[in-house]
């Protein structure tokens, strides 16, 4: 089969690969139908993931369809349509029945990362009762890759963290796929203000069609003054950080209000300062975390009731042959107006 | 009357001021029967809160007789005997309507702060229905003196935002008075293991007696490789930091598990680094704040009930003549192995 694997810092290669095969009786072997690209699959591609090593297929997120499975699997069967989670689970560790599936002591982030991911024709799923959801017949593809990460991290990471509530003001910070999946999931709680930062105006438009009640352009003015301006003085009940480095973060300090919620979705290179001296007095949460995935299914409802439109983030389409050229797009977003791109087997 | 009254850093006298009178309806004045000193009046007397002016009366817990209230207070009457918040809430605004006392918009941490406090032969206390609770007839008041402050904030801050429950791992850094209300009162939930960290002997020998389950002195060894040996790895499920300086913000950041919380307790004077290239993928959540007192009536029935014994945190008495002397020994605590002092009118 073809794969798209990482070679060395900056370098892969769309390739012949042995397709996998069941390697545990609780394994399903996947053929992928449609798949996508992450920001997490560009920082592995820069280097800056060094527990991925050369020659690992790349990618965790897809749907496709069930060639085999061990005989350990009894939720599904070969022929099944299946979605794929970007975090494998055992489902009997104390961390799963925590439904802290992210830290699974056998699993959690692992495909495309410790072992052989999505992009590629095949994929092996462990505990693949636990890690892959059924498809409803008629069910829109496209729409449901941006189930296997990007949607559920939005919702658990950003907005259940952040414990939106009816009556909120939201402030996400950060426009990106994850940042609009928690855009379009916030929604579901009925906030006030669902106010929108980055410096890119293409995602400002797109989140304005996708439900911000506000935009600001990081470029244009300060953000603190101009939220002060609009919530009397009171500032963010939820500030959601949804790109990693610590001057968003600082940001998101900045704007809390008394009581409120900093849900850090980012993934941070660097310590921050976090600014104690203010803040002990303050009563605020700050959360942080890689997704579990425990709301796919409640996800997948939404979806299946049209009360979630995830396909909407999706701007561009390839051949998942192409995958080369679909990197090259993903990897300069802002300039090809590029949200998520998907790959099609 | 007789006041304790900050003059200037390091200064500070029992004198001669004018007794306090009704200033508005909600108003209550109060005759001191016993208060106590906080180690946050040695942060003003040190010149650390400037927003102590000069003339201000500290002190902002104890216990007293109400002796007139103004019109608009329906609650009290003169001749109640009357637990006095440290916080005061006019109980109707945004924030008092959210059960956080701590920042009521004409309220909050005011008492020895923005106007005359407690260390006084009377005290006027506003919004008296909403900052005053009525205390039972043969009621120990040196054991209610410590749920003026100390004993809501080590629940609220400590063990509640650390949302502590069965079963947990619960790490206490810092005996202090507050720390040691954070061990008394995680008692309530049923914890696994309840680990004090200290670097006074004296004071982890008074948290054994007081449900400690494991001490661990500071100066003797590596704090995080200790608790991980006694966790298999684990961590701590709650983390409490009862000290307010980065070090010990720092062991916090070290010892929690995954899907852990960190209740930050203690007043930091400055930023700490927030390790958040380590912990964005650890779910984490840290919470900070200032006591709301919203678990004092709920506090003094477990005091009633005998389930909560706050008195034995005390081991100094003095005449309230004496405050004075009381503040040399608290000022010294570790040499005095002073823990709360009673000022006794």
């Amino acid at each position: 089969m073809k794969a798209l694997v990482y070679q060395e810092p900056g370098k892969m290669a769309w390739q012949d690969k042995a397709k996998p095969v069941i390697d545990k009786p609780t394994d399903a072997i996947v053929r992928i139908t449609r798949t996508t690209i992450c920001g997490t699959d560009l920082h592995i591609l820069k280097g800056d993931v060094p527990t991925v090593t050369p020659g690992r297929t790349l990618g965790h997120e897809g749907v496709g369809i069930v060639e085999s499975v061990g005989e350990g699997v009894s939720r599904f069967k070969p022929g099944d349509h299946v979605l794929i989670s970007c975090i494998s689970a055992c489902g009997r560790c104390l961390n799963c029945k925590r439904q802290l599936y992210a830290h699974c002591e056998d699993g959690g982030w692992i495909l495309g990362h410790l072992i052989d991911g999505t992009q590629a024709e095949y994929v092996r799923i462990p505990h693949a009762d636990n890690s892959l959801h059924p498809i409803p017949d008629g069910a829109d593809e496209e729409a449901l890759v941006m189930l296997s990460d990007i949607l559920p991290t939005g919702l658990e990471i950003g907005v259940l963290n952040g414990q939106v509530k009816p009556g909120d003001t939201v402030v996400i910070v950060g426009a990106g796929p994850v940042g609009m999946a928690a855009l379009l999931t916030a929604q579901f709680y009925s906030p006030a203000r669902l106010v929108m930062v980055d410096m890119d105006t293409n995602r400002l438009d797109t989140a304005r069609q996708l439900g911000a009640t506000h935009t600001f352009n990081a470029a244009e003015g300060d953000i603190a003054d101009r939220l002060m301006a609009l919530t009397d003085g009171r500032g963010a009940d939820v500030a959601i950080e949804a790109v990693g480095i610590p001057a968003t973060f600082d940001l998101c300090q900045e704007i809390v209000a008394a009581g409120g919620h900093i849900a850090n979705v980012g993934v941070h290179g660097t310590p921050v300062s976090l600014h104690l001296d203010k803040l002990w007095i303050r009563n605020i949460t700050l959360t942080t975390g890689l997704v579990s995935t425990h709301t796919t299914p409640m996800l997948l409802q939404t979806v299946q009731a049209g009360t979630l439109s995830p396909g909407s983030l999706v701007t561009h389409r390839f051949a998942l042959d192409d995958i080369e050229a679909a990197y090259r797009v993903f990897g300069n977003a802002a300039r090809e107006k590029a949200m998520k791109v998907i790959l099609e087997a």
